[in-house]
C-alpha cells in the first residue's frame, strides 16, 4: 500500500492547480538584493529600522532565544507584560494580550467569545484567521455580504441564540478597502452585539498617530468592541494581540486554546515591537508618509486611490496576473499576486503596499515598471 | 445594551472556573531571577546557548526584525531556505516547510492533508492544536482510544471513504507517554493510511542525536509517513515546522492556510534554531544528557521512570495541583502545573522537565522541594 492512494491523490490535485494556474513557487530572497519591494507588509519600513533591530538583539541577549515554553508556563517575561502594557496604551485598550501569530489571535478571539448560544456574523472578504475561527468555533456563523451593514443588521436581526458577533477586517487584506466600522458598531449595538474588529492592515496606518481604525472612529473604548492586531505588518516584527476589557482577557488566559497550547512569542520578536511602538509614536507622521506613498503609486497606476496603504489592481485572470507580477520582479520590483483562495474567483490581482521609507524615485521606477508589465503581457 | 449580556456571560464562566480551581495566572519571569526551571520546553538548554542566541542576532541585523510578509510572498529569505534543508537533513526527510508556530504546522498539515473522503484517526489526548486540525478540517474524524494500536486498527477497518489518516503525538506533552510508533505505522499501513506523527516533544530528546522518534523506529523517509516539529522546544527558538516528501510539502505550500495566510517566521527564529541544529549535530550526547536528568528525577520523586524528558506527578484534584506547585514556586523550583482542559478530568498534575544543563544539586534541591511540597499540602 505504502501510501500510494494518497501520493495519487495529492497528484491529481497538482495538475488540477497546473491547470487553474493556481501553483505557488517560493521565491527566495538574497541577501544584498537590490530590489524594490511592493509586496510585503513592512508598511512603515520598522523591520529593518536599526533601533527595532538592537531592540531585538537586546531583548534576546536578555531573555534568549526562545520564551521556552506557553505563556502561562514559562513563556511570559518582563519583555512580553511591557510590550502588553505598551500595546494597550498607544490603542487605548484596557489590556492587551500578546500571540505568537496574529493567526493565534484571530483564533483565539473567535472560538472564545462564541460558544453554541453565539451567533458570528462574518464578512465574506475576511482574513482566512477570522473564517477559521468560525469554523473552529461551536457558534452558529452568518457569512455576510462584503462590506455590507444592512445584511449585518438583517442577519442580526434573524438570530435565535441569546448572544452575537460581528466580525471584520479593519482593512481588507487583498483590497486596502476600510470597513465603515463606526456604522458596522451602530448595527452591532442596537443588536446587543459584540463587534471583533482586526486592525492586522490599520495599525500603524490609519488614526491619530497611527492608533488604528477604531481610535479613528472613536470606539477603542467600548464594552463592546474588541480588536485584534499583528505585530508583523507595521510593527515590523512577528506576533499578533487582542485588545480588550480586562473580563475578555481573563477569559482568553483561561480558555483560547492558541494561547494555552503555543508556546509564547520569541523574545527577539517582543522587543521589535516593543521599541517599533515607541519609533512610532516618536515619528508620528510615519503613518501619513506611508498613506502618501500609496496614494501616487495609485495615482502613477491609474486605479482609485487607496484608504489605507493596499493598492489593488485587479487583472481577473490568474494566469496572466502571475505574468504581471514575474515581468516586474524581472524588472527588478516586488509585487503581490493574489489568486483564489486568497481572492474570489475571478478576480486575480497584483497588490502593491507602500511603505513610509519608499522615495520618489522608488514610486516612479516602480510604476514605470508595473505599467509596463501590465502592456506587455496580454 | 453595550454588550451587557457579553459580559454576563463572562462573568458567570468566570464563576464557574474559579469554584473548579480552572482560573489561570500569567506568572512574569523576572530578569535576573535565580531560579531551577523544571516548566520549559528548552530541553537542551539551547534557548540560553550563547551560540544560538549570537546567531538570533546575526540574523536579525542580516534580514530584519520580521519577515515582512507571508512566506509566498516577501517571508522566504535564504535563511528560511537554508533551515528547511538542514531540518530536512537532520531528520532524514525529503523536505521540510516551516511554519511562524508549531501549533500552524500542525493545523496544516491535517487540514490539507485531509478532505472530505479522508478519515482521521487521532489519539484522544493528542495536542490542542493537532485536535483543532481534525476540527477545521472536512474530514470525518475518529477519535481513537490513547495510545491504543487496536483501536486505531478498528477505527481503520470500518471506514467507508478512499483514504484514511492516522495522527499521533510522538511524545504526549502532558504525561511524557511515548507512542507505539512502529505498531502504529504497521497498522497504518495495512490499511493503507499515512500515518501523521507530532515529534514537537521528541525532537532533540530521542532517537540517534535526537533526531526523533521515528529515525529512531526507523520510518523517517517512508512514503505514508508525515511529521510535524516545533523550533520551540529542544531548539530553543519559535517555530514549527513539516517533515515530508516533495509532493506534500508543494501541496502544502500551495493550499495550506496556516503557510499561506500567515507572515513567515522572523530572522530571528530561523537563524537561532538553524544553529541550535548545528549545535544539536556537535553535541550529540545532549539529548542523552537531559534524558538522564529526567531519570534522576523521576527516581527522586518515586515516579515511573519516563522515556522521554517529561515527568508526570497526576495528583487528581486541580486545587491541590495549584497548591503544590504554588509551594514550589515560592521555594524557588518552577514547575508545570497541568489542568483541564489541558489534561482529562481528575487528573490535574505537575508536570515536570528535565534539561540537558541541569546540574546535580539542580536536581537534588528540585527534588527536595518538590517531595516537601507534596508532604504540605494534603
Amino acid at each position: 500500500m505504502n501510501g500510494a492512494g494518497f501520493h495519487e491523490w495529492l497528484g491529481a490535485l497538482a495538475t488540477e492547480r497546473d491547470k487553474a494556474g493556481l501553483r505557488r513557487r517560493l521565491r527566495v530572497r538574497r541577501a544584498g538584493d537590490a530590489r524594490i519591494d511592493l509586496a510585503g507588509n513592512d508598511y512603515l519600513g520598522l523591520a529593518r529600522d536599526p533601533r527595532v533591530i538592537e531592540a531585538a538583539v537586546d531583548a534576546t541577549r536578555m531573555w534568549g532565544a526562545g520564551s521556552t515554553g506557553s505563556r502561562l508556563v514559562t513563556g511570559t517575561t518582563e519583555l512580553h507584560e511591557d510590550l502588553e502594557l505598551a500595546l494597550a496604551r498607544f490603542t487605548g485598550a484596557e489590556r492587551a494580550l500578546v500571540f505568537a501569530t496574529g493567526y493565534a489571535a484571530n483564533l483565539a478571539v473567535v472560538t472564545a467569545l462564541a460558544d453554541a448560544d453565539t451567533l458570528v456574523v462574518s464578512d465574506e472578504r475576511n482574513h482566512a484567521s477570522l473564517i477559521d475561527g468560525c469554523r473552529l468555533s461551536q457558534a452558529r456563523v452568518a457569512v455576510a455580504r462584503h462590506a455590507d451593514a444592512d445584511d449585518v443588521d438583517r442577519l442580526l436581526e434573524g438570530r435565535d441564540v441569546p448572544r452575537a458577533i460581528v466580525v471584520t477586517d479593519g482593512v481588507f487584506s487583498t483590497d486596502g478597502e476600510v470597513a465603515a466600522l463606526a456604522e458596522l458598531h451602530a448595527t452591532s449595538r442596537r443588536h446587543g452585539a459584540v463587534l471583533v474588529v482586526d486592525e492586522a492592515h490599520s495599525l500603524g496606518v490609519l488614526g491619530p498617530k497611527g492608533a488604528g481604525l477604531a481610535v479613528e472612529v472613536g470606539i477603542q473604548a467600548e464594552p463592546d468592541v474588541v480588536r485584534t492586531i499583528t505585530l508583523s505588518k507595521a510593527l515590523g516584527s512577528q506576533g499578533g494581540a487582542v485588545l480588550a476589557g480586562a473580563d475578555v482577557i481573563e477569559h482568553l488566559v483561561d480558555t483560547a486554546r492558541t494561547f494555552i497550547f503555543d508556546t509564547g512569542l520569541a523574545p527577539a520578536c517582543a522587543g521589535a515591537a516593543r521599541r517599533a511602538l515607541e519609533v512610532l509614536q516618536a515619528e508620528p507622521t510615519l503613518p501619513e508618509r506611508a498613506r502618501e506613498r500609496a496614494q501616487q503609486l495609485a495615482r502613477g497606476l491609474g486605479v482609485p486611490p487607496p484608504s489605507a496603504v493596499v493598492v489593488s489592481v485587479v487583472l481577473g485572470d490568474a494566469h496572466r496576473a502571475v505574468a504581471v507580477a514575474d515581468r516586474c520582479r524581472e524588472h527588478g520590483v516586488d509585487v503581490g499576486c493574489f489568486r483564489p483562495p486568497s481572492v474570489p474567483a475571478g478576480t486575480s490581482r497584483l497588490r502593491l503596499t507602500a511603505r513610509a521609507d519608499l522615495t520618489d524615485d522608488d514610486i516612479e521606477h516602480a510604476t514605470v515598471v508595473v505599467l509596463d508589465a501590465l502592456r506587455s503581457v496580454p
